[in-house]
């Protein structure tokens, strides 16, 4: 459900710089002309550079600098993102997600940035978050038990998968949680939770796109624009619609329907790799056979196929390039 | 560790209605007369009756009226707590200790009232808390994963029943975290975190303990001044000692080394009991034989015997009265 204020903003750019009348935009979004001026005066508080002319209407002139909620909103087609927050920079956006779940926002919540001064991976982890990038929070509220919680990490890195898939980028993924573009991480999500023994009360689930290239950020990984043309907001928007289909998919029939389609994404399978726990203690190594229906990594090794629940995989013959 | 204000306390009670000269207790504390001073003024703004005559000192010669946090931290014997907040009248503690933990506080931080406005019980529930009630939440940040932390709410159960056992009341446990007098509801746990999908970030567990019947409360419910005097700063100052003792143990070896003493405290051994989900539907049914060391409850049934994770309990052969 858009925003007015995005409604507005959708109609001048499909005008591809033209005009378009007060009054057209009043007619489809059914509110009066004076509450269309209020908009776009609105709209230009935020750095839009939109004219206006007697009797023509409004045109889109420039956009704002920086990656703007708005941005990402207008071009969202799935219906489940209820609301879009956010700012050209800020902390961090799973900080400002929590404080609107801990108050009570509802699913399909989402904060947006254009750069985090404090983005944070897993594991307590800096996430480099200059800007050119894709930062953005979904707020989720499943009917699960915390148990049932971790796949949730690799719904959404699916659906950023899957969604920049059919745009024409060929990423893939490591498990649990990471987007790659060839041997070099593009992208990636953190899950976090509030939730009682028995009842996940909200999920926060963090995701960080590189899209383009900028000095803040490490050499040894990818930016999206080596493969796909696009800006931030259009990326976060491509990405966001991506994660509500397949979380739609989870929400209906678990993660069991989606572990095969995970595998065909899935950058290790076949391939040796060897896990490690968060004390850097060896969990499992052998050959990475596929994702099962609790998300968990099915490792083959000498003493059989054992499903790993969590850790850090390094690939045997890479050291710890992947 | 105590606080200076709770230390100066501490020691004009010790003295029983008596005077204790300012230079006694500047000694003692290892600070000046003038703090000494500064100390006494601030406790007498939160409704200590303090006196003071020149060349005798101060005499405590009333409390303050409600559960304040010195009343509370001043009984304290164990190290593990390390800052007691709180205040007589709160919406929620387990809300204010949520705020303080998402904000970086301790382990060891508490938080007390002496009535919640928004008190919550588990699943959502309302938990009724009136004045006369010890209600407070401590702030627990374990290096466990989300899913080993199910049994840190038998842990806090076990730590106050314990406690409260060891003071003179026959407490008993009804698993996984309520505090039982007879067959009537007199204390409980509600356990909420913050996590990742491989790592807890915080705990924190609510408790609220029915100590003095007041017209706010149920019917069905126990309070704890039918079986021992105590008011409710003695109360929670008990409970609190009794789960870092308990709490230490688990950081040490697990709930392994706890299950057999739960057990010994466990109301519905030998008994049969039916266990039911969040929706209602039927987990298991049969005869309550123990706690294993994971904190499930085990439940002898036709088909052998289940170990549940998560549930409500009801005795089968007395409806939904336990």
């Amino acid at each position: 459900m858009r925003s007015r204020r995005a409604e507005v903003v959708a109609m001048l750019a499909a005008a591809d710089g033209g005009f378009v009348s007060g009054e057209r935009i009043a007619g489809a979004l059914g509110i009066s002309r004076t509450a269309v001026a209020k908009n776009v005066e609105a709209l230009r508080s935020l750095g839009y550079g939109i004219e206006s002319a007697t009797r023509r209407g409004y045109r889109l002139a420039s956009l704002p600098d920086g990656l703007l909620p708005v941005e990402v909103e207008r071009r969202l087609s799935d219906p489940f993102w209820s609301r879009v927050e956010g700012a050209a920079v800020t902390g961090s956006t799973n900080d400002d997600c929590r404080r609107l779940a801990s108050s009570g926002a509802p699913e399909g919540t989402v904060v947006v940035a254009g750069e985090q001064t404090a983005g944070r991976g897993r594991m307590g982890r800096q996430w480099l978050s200059p800007r050119g990038g894709a930062y953005f929070s979904v707020l989720l509220r499943p009917s699960i038990s915390p148990t049932d919680a971790p796949p949730l990490a690799l719904v959404c890195s699916l659906g950023i998968a899957s969604a920049l898939h059919a745009a024409g980028a060929p990423v893939m993924l490591k498990w649990p949680n990471d987007v790659y573009l060839g041997m070099r991480k593009v992208a990636g999500v953190l899950l976090e939770m509030s939730a009682e023994p028995d009842r996940v009360e909200w999920i926060v689930a963090g995701c960080g796109i590189n899209v383009r290239r900028s000095s803040g950020l490490a050499l040894d990984v990818a930016t999206l624009d080596e493969v796909l043309p696009a800006s931030p907001a259009e990326v976060a928007a491509l990405a966001l619609d991506g994660i509500a289909g397949v979380y739609r998919e989870f929400v209906r029939a678990g993660f069991a329907g989606l572990a095969e389609r995970y595998g065909r994404f899935h950058l290790l399978t076949g391939r040796e790799v060897t896990v490690r726990d968060a004390t850097g203690a060896v969990v499992a190594r052998g050959e990475a056979t596929g994702v099962d229906g609790a998300g968990r990594l099915l490792v083959r090794t000498d003493s059989g196929v054992i499903p790993v629940t969590a850790g850090e995989v390094t690939l045997a013959d890479a050291g710890g390039a992947a």
